[in-house]
């Protein structure tokens, strides 16, 4: 049997733990690769904070798996067991660019069912965490299940490269969306980004491609404040692949898939 | 003879002990109501956050001339004296919506020229302040002169309203700009926004319509790290009313000047 009390209790001090790591490099020099994209940056401190969880993980839960940003994880082809799926430093861009706006993001999975979801604001020392049926709380704080807000009255994080010419999606499909709504954000880490949508401080958030790590923590965080989280068509979010993202409070998320999404689409087939 | 020394201390003290309040404020009930716009807000933390700088000043320097964007202080039809150019609270959708993402902007003009601003970041207990001729400094720590990056690795902020329809520019202009930087965000207040250009996590802020309150501190504070604030077109700003805003180290501001604004317009002549 698993003891999820104490996989969760390790979870939590071990994200705190590499916290105070990060947070401690700030003084030293930082060692900055790029990967395939010459814009997706990759720092010592990714490849370290993801080496710490590992071994963590594999001398405490010698028979969990393990999927990381940085690859040093397993290669999975499904969801059975007990899965850690774990972003070191989500918004490397940020962390290297501005010491801020990033976090550690961790998504517990058993048998593909989201159990515990950790996303940790190191900066700003915020710990946003849940456990599946048990709410989501922010350092300690139970956070309300999000509001329903007409769509005009809604903040959405949504960056301007997705209404501009990019190779995901037409931008006139959001384009109407960007007006319509109070006011549109982008910070840059979808971890925080999860995590705000979470705390009610934005109504949902939109982007058209994450991996795996950027969504695991925050699907099971949102879930327990009754928010939803599928692909940008609605669909159900495919664990081990790439997936467009629309997270959003209920009502927002219907009101985004029936009058911008699918109305869209629709008129793309009438055309 | 005016001691500036002596009015640059008295400013940070109010700046501090206003943040405070705001700080105070978050356990009681907001008041929000709507200006012209429905989407501009405004709350009883605004007006009474005004007021208490305006006795403050009155009191202490009944010369002085008062700017605010609740418009308790003068009506100014010239830059002559000395101006105290108020936002009590700089991004009030993010004070409404997040409880944090705002900012307390003070810029303070002799006869049209920046002398001191401040930029307190309230929640974070950041205070972005610059004295003339003197450096810029965040909490005491001097902030460097701004780098010399290209555009390719450069991060901007700039909101997806600015590359969609809207009334006030063509949104193909900076569309090639979004698509040519590193990465793009919003953070939805112009003095945050500034600060950060400063501090060097953002490498260019772009709007089109902002106030002499969400301008007058950043002005100065990136005059004192090297950085360049005009008009989108590359114009000299207008103290007294609503300007676009290119803010960003010479290299990159040079360069959305002649790569992008400026070809683009160019483009739009020879058609």
């Amino acid at each position: 049997m698993n003891n999820w009390a104490e996989i969760d209790k390790s979870a939590k001090e071990w994200v705190k733990e590499a916290g105070e790591r990060i947070r401690s490099s700030f003084n030293t020099t930082l060692s900055i690769q790029t990967k395939s994209n010459p814009n997706d940056l990759v720092t010592n401190m990714d490849k370290e904070t993801e080496q710490f969880f590992l071994e963590k993980i594999r001398n405490t839960y010698p028979d969990h798996f393990i999927l990381g940003e940085e690859g040093q994880g397993h290669e999975l082809a499904s969801t059975d067991g007990i899965i850690w799926i774990i972003d070191p430093i989500d918004g490397t861009m940020n962390f290297v660019h501005q010491q801020r706006n990033f976090a550690i993001s961790i998504g517990i999975y058993e048998n593909g069912i989201g159990k515990i979801g950790l996303i940790y604001d190191v900066v700003h020392n915020e710990l946003y965490h849940a456990v599946k049926g048990e709410g989501a709380y922010m350092n300690g704080i139970k956070l309300p299940d999000l509001k329903d807000v007409p769509i005009s009255e809604s903040i959405l994080s949504l960056n301007a490269t997705w209404v501009t010419e990019n190779k995901r999606i037409d931008p006139n499909i959001l384009a109407p969306l960007v007006r319509d709504v109070r006011g549109t954000r982008s910070y840059g880490s979808a971890a925080i980004e999860f995590a705000y949508v979470a705390a009610g401080r934005l109504d949902g958030y939109i982007t058209l491609r994450l991996a795996p790590w950027d969504f695991a923590a925050g699907l099971v965080i949102i879930e327990e404040v009754g928010g939803l989280t599928t692909t940008l068509d609605g669909e159900k979010i495919n664990l081990l692949d790439k997936n467009s993202i629309l997270v959003a409070s209920k009502s927002i998320h219907r009101a985004i898939l029936s009058d911008y999404v699918k109305k869209q689409l629709k008129e793309d087939y009438d055309r």
